[in-house]
């Protein structure tokens, strides 16, 4: 039996997805669940790499009502962002789409300051170019709010400060272990704020939060808030995904710092094909006439797996390759290289969004409103 | 031997101050220190109410030269303003009509939130009466800033999480002990900021921090960050002050939750003289003919400490008040009645200093310029 650690700031070993529902206390998704979303549902839901939630009946339940309904994705801007940053910010603009969903993007400058050896200056610098790929899935303005923390400090610390009176540090290191500076003691509370933020502008309605599973007790850190400060919020929902997995295989999440390396948003053709060439594991046989004979394994077969979780979404095509590739028919080289192609399609589409010109402008249809900030800040000046 | 607890949270037992000063490791003031500030010196200089102080000399030296310095002197704005908590105000008001200081001056409702019972409603109601109680002071706003914590989080909230970064949690609480939740845990980093806010904003200076001594764990946590994070700032000066005397008498720092009632800035001429009648601990005896032929001892009686601490500016007049009281021609009941009068005689000239209307516009020639939130703003919108 494999051991694995799975926390905020760790993802180790190789990940038993059901054994981390157990640990974590959330359900796996039934097939009802997943036809309650709208259809035909996304490939992140028809192939379980969105595999679990809490509380997800409500948000469903609601849009298709046509109610308002809110999902909150983040992202910490720690470094330039690679394929498995990026799922969750497509699958949350396929909500948007189909519910019309309010969006919430969060930028963690701060938490990233907390937990890692950069400076703001350098934090910053990514957090511009991050904000360029996000803007680049192609939310709906109207609809969509991104929060960089110290930017908008202005709503996000006097919230923050009204949730962290709620979180004792006992409950907050029995999460997260003691953390190296009271920084990042007091992000949880950050956190929290970020996840309520479209009901305290919009008012009381169903949140989604859909991240990786590792992400996890930042949502029920939250929950646990919610419930003890504001009784004008409903608690957030989550749904919880796997791992993109590694270029170079096993069971943890992708990683710019593994060795293997990632694939980033900014990569071309050329360095896509040979990152997944020269690193992606490989489920083929080693020996050509082996593999003619005996077939390769998709299970285990990263340019398959990519394929299959992300970057090929006609389930035809899917099952045609798995068929071939298993068949022997198929090779791993092949393989390979149409995964490689796929994923080059969708970056060069990717990079084609990407918004050009200074970042204040490009970001400014999607900070949150004058009238909105009104709505969410203190009240001594009125 | 009487013990004593002194800490940001709590000032119990008789206070040893000289005991207090090793226990903090500051130094008692000198007769050159003290003759180093604006001469007359300040009654509360002249009378050792500051009697200690940490790298004072470099702020006197640089005021001397006419050089840029300044004073950070706040308020926890959890109830009404009391005398204990106004004497401060009314010494940074005299260095900045000596030196030119600029006086920063910050109001921590995000403290008092973590830190008491209290609603952030109530805590911004008490800081719309105390801001009015600071105005009355009569600062310059040329040179003076007002500072709400989260009304000024866009500033704060950055500059503090570069702080918060350089504390751990066992430093934390080391010196202040084991918060009751991460919101408290972090407030030392904003503290941290409001001290070196001045600097940030007109560059390295000396800065002098006038405070009761139980405040100067904040000074001194904010000192070691300030070397750790900050290249381009000195670590500010601590001048620190005993305690203004309760009206019951004992060595605790004057407070509204004491058994007798504090003397509020809004009490009026009646109820001043009946509080200080009252409960005014007398060192005058109990009989009146005993009195008379023994006398009454000034050192234990909290009317004559009051004049003494800040009420009756005139040596002289203070001096008599004593010599007749230990005569026994100055009646208890008399010198209550005299500093009854001079309380109130301050309190009535502060009262009708007050400032009317909408708190927004009479505080807003008191808050950073556009200019210098800018300066002290972060990065990524620019």
């Amino acid at each position: 039996m494999h051991d694995f650690t799975v926390t905020p700031y760790a993802v180790e070993g190789d990940v038993d997805y059901d054994r981390l529902l157990e640990r974590f206390g959330a359900d796996r998704l039934t097939d009802a669940q997943i036809a309650d979303f709208p259809q035909p549902a996304h490939r992140l839901l028809r192939r379980e790499v969105f595999y679990a939630g809490r509380d997800v009946d409500r948000f469903t339940a609601a849009a298709t009502r046509d109610e308002t309904v809110s999902v909150v994705t983040g992202r910490g801007p720690s470094g330039p962002m690679h394929l498995g940053h990026v799922y969750p910010f497509y699958f949350a603009k396929y909500l948007q789409e189909q519910t019309g969903a309010h969006v919430y993007i969060p930028l963690s400058d701060d938490e990233k300051y907390f937990a890692k050896d950069l400076t703001f200056d350098e934090i910053h610098e990514y957090t511009k170019e991050n904000l360029r790929d996000i803007l680049a899935v192609g939310f709906d303005p109207e609809k969509t709010r991104i929060i960089v923390d110290t930017e908008d400090a202005d709503v996000v610390y006097p919230l923050a400060a009204e949730f962290a009176k709620e979180l004792t540090p006992a409950a907050m290191e029995a999460t997260y272990g003691t953390p190296p500076n009271v920084g990042l003691g007091f992000y949880p509370a950050v956190q929290a704020t970020h996840l309520l933020l479209p009901q305290l502008v919009h008012g009381p309605h169903p949140t989604l939060v859909p991240i990786a599973v590792d992400q996890d007790p930042h949502v029920r850190v939250c929950r646990d808030i919610a419930a003890k400060q504001r009784h004008d919020v409903t608690k957030p929902a989550a749904l919880l995904s796997k791992f993109l997995p590694r270029l170079g295989g096993g069971g943890g999440k992708m990683s710019t710092s593994d060795e293997a390396p990632g694939i980033l948003l900014s990569d071309d053709r050329e360095t896509v094909r040979e990152k997944v060439a020269k690193h992606a594991y490989s489920g083929g046989r080693s020996d050509l006439d082996e593999h003619r004979e005996h077939g390769g394994d998709p299970e285990v077969d990263v340019a398959y797996q990519l394929l299959f979780y992300f970057f090929e979404d006609d389930d035809a095509e899917l099952e045609r390759l798995a068929d071939e590739y298993r068949s022997g028919e198929l090779l791993s080289g092949e393989l390979k290289e149409y995964a490689a192609d796929r994923i080059a399609d969708f970056l060069e589409a990717h990079q084609a969004r990407r918004p050009e010109g200074p970042i204040a402008e490009v970001v400014d249809p999607y900070r949150l409103t004058d009238a909105e900030r009104e709505r969410l800040r203190p009240g001594v000046f009125g």
